[in-house]
């Protein structure tokens, strides 16, 4: 390929001194600048896709600089993450301007060239991989390759059902467009096949990938392990192929984007043929891929751009100008006609305007948890899954943003709401969306639907966690209200076996930061949790349900199930209590069957149901040595999950009642007895912490 | 599509009352049977896929059902585990012959009529979803959709190897085929697409996947989510694609295996249409995918096949003479051909043979440790990845069979062996694997490398451990010797920020079952971890790397590495010490440095290194107190990565140096700074719980 690659062949495709070359070859040093002065990150892929950049920049994307949250954005997504110089470069010459923590202009450039000197670098806005929340204007956190190109199906996504819910024929409030760019990392990946096929499917016509096909990956040429024919996989998938034979070539570039802006059938993929570090004496290998290229491979590509070689972050006059000034010219007016629409709107559709106002500012209906059942005490009960069904199809009528579905198990996860439509061509304000047997896609899918402005949520068996662990934690370090409804999440599963028994997966939920993992002990809890997850969308939560049946507790005779809010609390109690017995899930009945034996025989003990150790962490110290008191160690944690965490809670003299191996494939109630979660083990238990002790 | 359902339609292509059709329906009605008497599992796919089975075992499968666990047979793997009962089906008719843990043939049947009626049940060998180990003739644990998929391209990759390897003109010792049934959650699985492009580029003409295409998963029909072409898809892929229109077609069958066995530069994928549930009233629609069908549908669906009404589990007499003497027929002398092959093989390469001998019985060839390099102590030191990519360059020129490779990441993870070809089309002999930025796929073809006697080894970052979750479990669960190299393992990772710096990955690994979960503090202690990964095999390992350069520890002065081996031991030490840091790789010199402050103020410290916690959780009590003594509750614990389970070593009155929350984009040493890793910190936090106690 390098032979093709040196400067003055295909970049001659533009007029030497024109603005749009020169905005492209700023694009370009901006990024080995930033690089070279940071010693590190990815120069090659922002110096071949500057153009591609440049022109959906400048003739397509339809956005405001100057409010970058109109709601009605399109939106540009660079799944290919370590490419982040792009975005930045793209972001500061559009001079898009910053949005704070609380939704306001801050008066500041969202990226300044001082943040571009400052790439990498602690507190900057430019951190090595684009930081959704972080710096205004970036759509995702991207970087884990292919998660963006997810994102961008669930973007898309909301597009068609925000379209579906509020347009009108005098009020187009939401036909945006969706854009991805992708590399061949990402490409490979399976979630963003899993979320092509899915988008395929759907008929996203709004939705456009540009593939970066360089044949170039950290090990070599991607000869090396990747010759598959992506377009015809695509045209597997059921969507439109467009093929640019040369990054360079912004006509050809317009031409692929005018023909996707025309295809209102299916999703559109341009396979754009590039030159990894366009111009540059390495161009074409994988040398160019990362790392800081040099001072002298700068300077010689410099020349080779005809840039002065001896300035570093170096903005021509007139590019800024020339590229805010294409993209506010389209995009100013739309969002301006935008803001009209909207007050019209409020006239001529109030009740609907009402709902949008309260979606897009994040807040909730009044009333929105009126519907909300109250479950009777119940000694047989119900399995915390069909609580949940029951729970979130009185709210979802009340806040029809929050949006989601399954990933093929729905009649197991009870996530449909019913009555409801499911979203599909033809009917995309349906409710119910049948993700299929694609978890990671659903993942990134509903971290997409999330962004804009939808409270996604997305539910599989508790054991394929690990099929969409990136989504998961993606959606924890951008902080949005992403939902994961996880079932049958422990050896209650039963005959399935092992290979459909969570074990590890709690404290995998638990270690990551900022995710809220409840997992209630009865159909009550079930419905507090639900309330406390709806209330607040600052953070995902992952709902960990029972497949089997859990008793529904008596709350006149034990604690309200309302302390699931604190994450941990005293469900029934004795005065000086000798011993306390910590659960969650379906261990919180076994806990109280086990305090109700042991005060038969006059051992005073304490049951503390603690569904989530994330809000029992935040409580003020005071609370928690109300609920757990550090004079009182004999104590028993019972789960049906790995013991590793419960020692923060019961300290070196308690035991746990836990699984320290995989399950098995039987009956539930072999399998109880098998791994001891049994009412005499638990007894026996507390007898023997409170020997110890 | 339940309209062409009925029985006595396409049934008909094979002849009432034939030994064919008698087979057939024996798997079909055993396989309703044992899903009845268990009320639990599914019994539509066996009925569907039946005459597949038939086909395939009893035409073309090299396989000797007296010795199953021939190098050189055939595999057949049942991607779509759930569908278990076709397995046990056919492993029952084969009269397949159990091999017990030992190696031994016990004398017993591997699946007996006993075990179909005791299916799902503890302790028996039908558990819901096929388990390797648990039953003979189960070639890997499958129910986690597509991964069967991704084990059948390393098995396939396996074959190529050893046949490059070991094969000599007159010699064919290796030339096994690889088919795999994948359902339609299979084929949607990105795991599954990633092995697909991959097996396609490798062009593994020994590879044959049959698509069961029925048009229905759980939740409906395919068209609610999936209506792709995926012939189409996997052409692109660069796959031959073969389709057959009735799953009841015996000779379209044969014909499309014989086209698979003919094709000698691609794999195949053989997309059979099918009926799940095929014969019953409920056929074609999602009911027939799980769950007990109920005693008057199964009497119905009997009366339609021709079959008694009243018998269950029967097994028609002539049926298991006819099947398992098609199968042993081709086999048996087959196998017999190849033990006299691998006899004169030993005379006539004796080296080679003495090398295989060892590989299949999994013993290692003397002085195979004898390179490994003993590392001078550095106060720089090394990387832990350079010093793994030396070990591991040591070690594979005396053990070729540990073999493997990285997700596009061998020049950051060091896993390449230097000199060695790359294995690829033309040169599958090569020790370099290339898996591209797969990583999901990368884990499944690992373990089915590793389930065809290789010792498989992948490698990428730590943080991407989320991609590549389910077959790393799996390993765990199948016991099975993979070695997981993960590198860059914490906020060491520096610049490229917290969407690639691990938090919570350390405490998912150690969370999982059987799974050794090392992260060696330096240069020596890899080599330690080397050493201790290639004696054992019987459990999987992820070996934890740093990034970033670690002092190597002088030895002379602190304890010798080989304390690695236990898990934790003690490094430096103190008479009498008033507190003990406890630390994992790269945080162990940190551990040394505030020991040696401490000592210089007059505080006695001790500093345990504790590489795994699964190792030193099989040491004995005494060992455990000898390193940990319970008097002393002085303790602090640093790592870099989440806090949760350190409370077990440290206690209620210990201190974790832990990360709280995600990391953040910056030069490393800003990091650690920012983070509290530095020598003050640990010696303050020393100090501290020294007071608390």
């Amino acid at each position: 390929m390098s032979d093709t690659a040196t400067a003055g062949t295909s970049n001659d495709l533009m007029e030497d001194g024109s603005l749009s070359r020169l905005t492209i070859d700023t694009i370009r040093t901006l990024s080995m600048d930033a690089v070279q002065k940071a010693n590190s990150g990815h120069p090659g892929t922002p110096m071949s896709m500057a153009p591609v950049g440049y022109t959906l920049w400048s003739q397509f994307l339809r956005y405001d600089p100057a409010t970058p949250d109109w709601p009605n954005r399109d939106r540009f997504v660079l799944s290919v993450g370590h490419a982040s110089m792009l975005l930045y470069s793209l972001l500061h010459l559009a001079k898009v301007e910053e949005i704070d923590a609380k939704g306001q202009k801050s008066g500041h450039e969202a990226v300044s060239l001082e943040d571009i000197e400052n790439f990498r670098q602690i507190g900057s806005k430019t951190p090595g991989h684009p930081e959704y929340r972080h710096t205004t204007g970036v759509e995702t956190t991207t970087g884990p390759l292919g998660q963006g190109c997810g994102n961008s199906v669930g973007m898309a996504i909301a597009e068609r059902w925000l379209a579906a819910r509020y347009n009108k024929p005098d009020h187009q409030l939401f036909d945006y467009d969706v854009y991805a760019l992708a590399g061949d990392g990402d490409i490979m990946e399976g979630v963003s096949q899993e979320a092509a096929s899915l988008a395929g499917h759907l008929r996203l016509s709004n939705l456009c990938w540009i593939y970066d096909s360089n044949h170039i990956t950290i090990e070599g040429k991607t000869s090396l392990t990747f010759d598959e024919d992506v377009g015809k996989r695509f045209e597997g998938y059921g969507w439109n192929v467009i093929h640019v034979d040369d990054a360079n070539d912004c006509a050809a570039l317009s031409d692929a984007f005018a023909a996707f802006r025309a295809t209102d059938d299916k999703p559109t993929l341009i396979i754009v043929h590039s030159v990894i570090g366009y111009g540059s004496p390495i161009a074409g290998t994988s040398k160019a891929h990362s790392d800081a290229m040099g001072e002298e491979v700068i300077r010689e590509t410099k020349r080779a751009y005809g840039w002065p070689e001896d300035k570093s972050f170096y903005v021509p006059e007139g590019v800024i100008e020339h590229f805010n000034g294409a993209i506010a010219d389209r995009g100013r007016p739309a969002r301006e006609a935008w803001d009209k629409a909207r007050d019209s709107y409020r006239t001529a559709y109030p009740d609907l305007a009402k709902e949008l106002d309260a979606m897009l500012s994040d807040s909730l209906p009044d009333g929105w948890d009126a519907d909300i059942p109250v479950f009777e005490p119940d000694a047989k009960g119900i399995a915390s899954r069909d609580a949940s069904g029951k729970v979130l199809n009185a709210i979802v009528p009340k806040v029809p943003w929050l949006l989601g579905g399954s990933a093929d198990l729905a009649p197991s996860t009870k996530t449909d709401i019913k009555g409801a439509p499911s979203f599909e061509p033809g009917n995309y304000g349906g409710a119910n969306f049948h993700f299929g047997v694609r978890e990671h896609g659903m993942g990134a899918v509903v971290n997409g639907m999330t962004l804009s402005h939808l409270r996604g949520y997305g539910s599989t068996f508790f054991v394929f966690l690990d099929y969409m662990r990136p989504p998961v934690r993606l959606s924890a370090l951008m902080e949005i209200g992403a939902v994961w409804v996880f079932t049958h999440d422990s050896i209650g599963v039963g005959e399935d076996g092992p290979t459909h028994q969570p074990i590890e997966q709690l404290v995998m939920l638990r270690a990551t930061p900022g995710m809220d993992t409840i997992r209630p002990g009865d159909a009550n809890e079930t419905a507090a949790a639900w309330k406390a997850i709806v209330k607040d969308a600052s953070h995902p939560t992952a709902l960990v349900l029972s497949r089997q049946a859990l008793p529904t507790i008596d709350r006149t005779k034990y604690a309200s199930a309302d302390g699931l809010e604190k994450g941990a609390y005293v469900l029934a109690d004795s005065e000086d209590p000798q011993v306390i017995l910590i659960a969650t899930g379906s261990e919180v009945s076994l806990a109280i069957g086990a305090y109700e034996q042991l005060r038969s025989e006059g051992i005073a003990a304490r049951v503390v149901s603690m569904p989530s150790w994330f809000r029992y962490e935040l409580q003020s110290d005071d609370y928690k040595e109300s609920v757990l008191p550090k004079a009182i160690k004999a104590r028993v944690s019972i789960e049906m999950g790995s013991e590793i965490g419960w020692d923060r809670y019961i300290g070196f003299e308690g035991k746990a009642i836990s699984m320290a191996t995989f399950g098995a494939s039987a009956p539930i109630a072999k399998l109880q007895d098998k791994f001891g979660f049994t009412l005499a083990k638990v007894v026996d238990a507390a007898k023997s912490v409170m020997e110890t002790k």
